[in-house]
């Protein structure tokens, strides 16, 4: 548990191959003629290549450390009326697709493969010759997985649920919605081409079919954070570099630290894992847009071109919080997000940051449905989402700008060993 | 009007510079400290550089016989109570800043450049340090801009509306929400990096504040069409491939019989524009996972793998629609997609597509609100989209599997001079 597994990419000319090698034969068996399916799929459909694979099965499952992919399609699920055998049964099916999907592979055996042309395809087929694009599939568990909202331990293991997983508390300011929190399992599927994230949560749901609904769902199409040094500072809907001081999957001492669970308090079936605390929080972009540049930076605390703290310096150097100007007004403010989100603050506290921006049309006053999908991982959200957030929900000078209209929060177990599934340590 | 423009793209190392380039010197005007704004951006922030750089100005408007982009951000307004001067106004500010943002400019020029730091930024920023990423922006005029819905010709020009930009009559199974449907004006920004379009879509919606409102507003990730002959034909999300047969730019004489508006009917103004259809069409796609491959594959006419037709060959096979097969039945069935949507079966019409895939979230079924936002450019409605897609209303087995959930028309002027503004040829 030492060492945060970033698999170096591999380059690969994997991709969704085969999936209907043999459909044109059954064509042929049926009569329908002479449209055999020769099936000579170009290695990518795809301007954007990615050639990014990353593994699956591991100590720790990937899409936390992993260099942030460019694009996200986020779900959330709600488990129907079914028994702890067919949850775990879900839980294997789910990471036998995921194996695949991951590699650039299909989702599933073929139905034709066995001449069975009457069945539905075991794979929707839209990432058919699009390469793995780092395709990163990460579940998660939610707390009423674990006892329901009326009380019932419907799958045996309200026992096990680890002290770290709470229901977050209420924030000043919090305009939740139902419908985007909460849920009983989580998957974040992140790649660099949407339509391959797209296509394993949309798989990953059909398969699902009976067992687990969507509950919420959400697409992001850009990373709003960092996580290795490689990686560029991206912009959020807000205009202003966002993730400078994120974890770096490289400081594994800080990760080891701040990222992953230790299986104490009970729950040694989390070791390894994390717990995710996603936010959706909508920016009102058109105030925001109408505002000076010199109160939007001092909100923020840093200059919006360099990403420089106020105090001086470029986007890497340490703000200096008792650094003073005219008249002896701190040079970045006391409600400046900078100031509020610092681990100085936060009696050190950290949180692995790995969110996206989102547009989801308008809304009928004609203002974009704009903002940032927060996602955070952590090693105990008591310690660090809780009190960083409580900080910036009661002084933060951005909230003047912001909504969080939804909240959830998960705990991701470690990952599969080869040919297991991701919940074994709890399940099996 | 003889040659459609597809404008080689560019090499390019430009990016949004020099948007704070003297924002620090007013940091340091007014007494901040050091914060100088070195802004050193990088080229790029995404791992998925692009590098295409399409003109604004021309004889069409770009964003047509383009290559289509892999991302869209797509926009319809309602225009405020304002005068005709205005409008003019509103036309000539989007376009100036589209004829910078697609160049890998910003929006405007920045409220600090001449030390008014108390004004909000010209740019909002969040593409600051991305490529063009092949950005185009392309207007468009709906019929209520010619005629209010109330009949009041409000900017004197309902005497000018073009023949051919009729209102779409209902056509059969038809599901149309008001608030998907419509609207005075209408951008489509298309690049590789949904960042991008994004920001375009943005920008331009700040530039309209008070003179124009967005009244729907949709994001596609994946497109559904190719234009040229060089790039592969992707998947809608029943994952067929989609667009086979759709017109290329390299067919310059189908481009100017069935794309180029003639200026005819009165409206010498549309020449060389062209008239755009958009359609949300959301697909039952969790009905469509559990159909077999013979239904799915009987619907569209053709295999899933390769994409060839149900009478055999290989994807750019043309259809035989009088082969038969066991018992005499036509191997592509009566009522098969790629039989009725065949020029052959509609007076020789074709239409240039630059639809997308779309999810936007899900409904409280737990169903993943996804389908395709169909866009297609042509000479004239009124031959072209609306006897295809009656015919298809009427009779196609995939009415089954979608609903028409939206729909637009819009006469797309022809490009900009240098230095003019699009819709010059109307208003001007």
């Amino acid at each position: 548990m030492s060492d945060p597994t970033t698999p170096a990419p591999t380059s690969s000319g994997i991709s969704r191959r085969g999936l209907f090698g043999l459909a044109g034969a059954g064509v042929v068996g049926l009569g329908v003629g002479a449209a055999v399916d020769r099936f000579a799929l170009p290695a990518t459909a795809s301007a954007q290549e990615n050639t990014a694979v990353y593994p699956f099965f591991g100590e720790h499952q990937s899409g936390i450390v992993t260099p942030a992919q460019d694009r996200l399609h986020f779900a959330s699920y709600d488990v129907a009326d079914i028994s702890r055998d067919e949850l775990v049964e879900l839980l294997q099916d789910w990471s036998a697709a995921a194996a695949l999907m991951t590699q650039g592979e299909q989702a599933g055996k073929f139905g034709a493969v066995n001449g069975n042309y009457d069945a539905p395809p075991d794979d929707t087929g839209e990432a058919l010759g699009l390469p793995a694009s780092g395709l990163t599939i990460t579940f998660g568990f939610g707390p009423t997985l674990f006892q329901a909202a009326d009380g019932t331990d419907r799958f045996g293991i309200a026992g096990r649920r680890p002290a770290a997983l709470v229901d977050l508390p209420h924030f000043p300011a919090d305009m939740l919605q139902d419908a985007l929190s909460g849920g009983d399992l989580c998957i974040q599927a992140c790649s660099d081409d949407p339509q391959v994230a797209v296509h394993a949560i949309r798989n990953l749901s059909r398969i699902a079919f009976g067992r687990a609904n969507i509950r919420w769902s959400q697409l992001g199409f850009g990373r709003t954070s960092s996580t290795t040094k490689a990686q560029q500072t991206p912009r959020n809907l807000f205009g202003f570099k966002d993730g400078t001081a994120n974890i770096k999957a490289e400081d594994t001492g800080v990760v080891d630290d701040q990222v992953w669970a230790s299986g104490g308090d009970g729950a040694a079936w989390m070791a390894g894992g994390s717990y995710l605390v996603s936010r959706k929080i909508r920016m009102t972009i058109e105030t925001w847009d109408r505002t000076s540049l010199r109160e939007q930076e001092a909100v923020i605390g840093r200059t919006k071109g360099e990403g420089a703290p106020y105090s001086g310096g470029t986007e890497f150097s340490e703000p200096d919080f008792s650094a003073t100007g005219q008249g002896g007004a701190p040079l970045i403010a006391q409600d400046a997000h900078v100031r509020l989100s610092h681990p100085d603050q936060n009696s050190g506290a950290q949180l692995l940051r790995r969110g996206y921006n989102f547009v989801d049309g308008n809304d009928d006053l004609g203002r974009l449905n704009a903002g940032l999908f927060f996602i955070a991982y952590q090693r105990d959200p008591r310690e660090q989402f809780i009190p960083i957030q409580m900080n910036l929900a009661k002084n933060d000078a951005m909230n003047e700008y912001i909504r969080h209209v939804g909240s959830a929060v998960f705990a991701v177990p470690p990952g599969a060993r080869q040919g297991g599934y991701v919940g074994e340590t709890l399940f099996g």
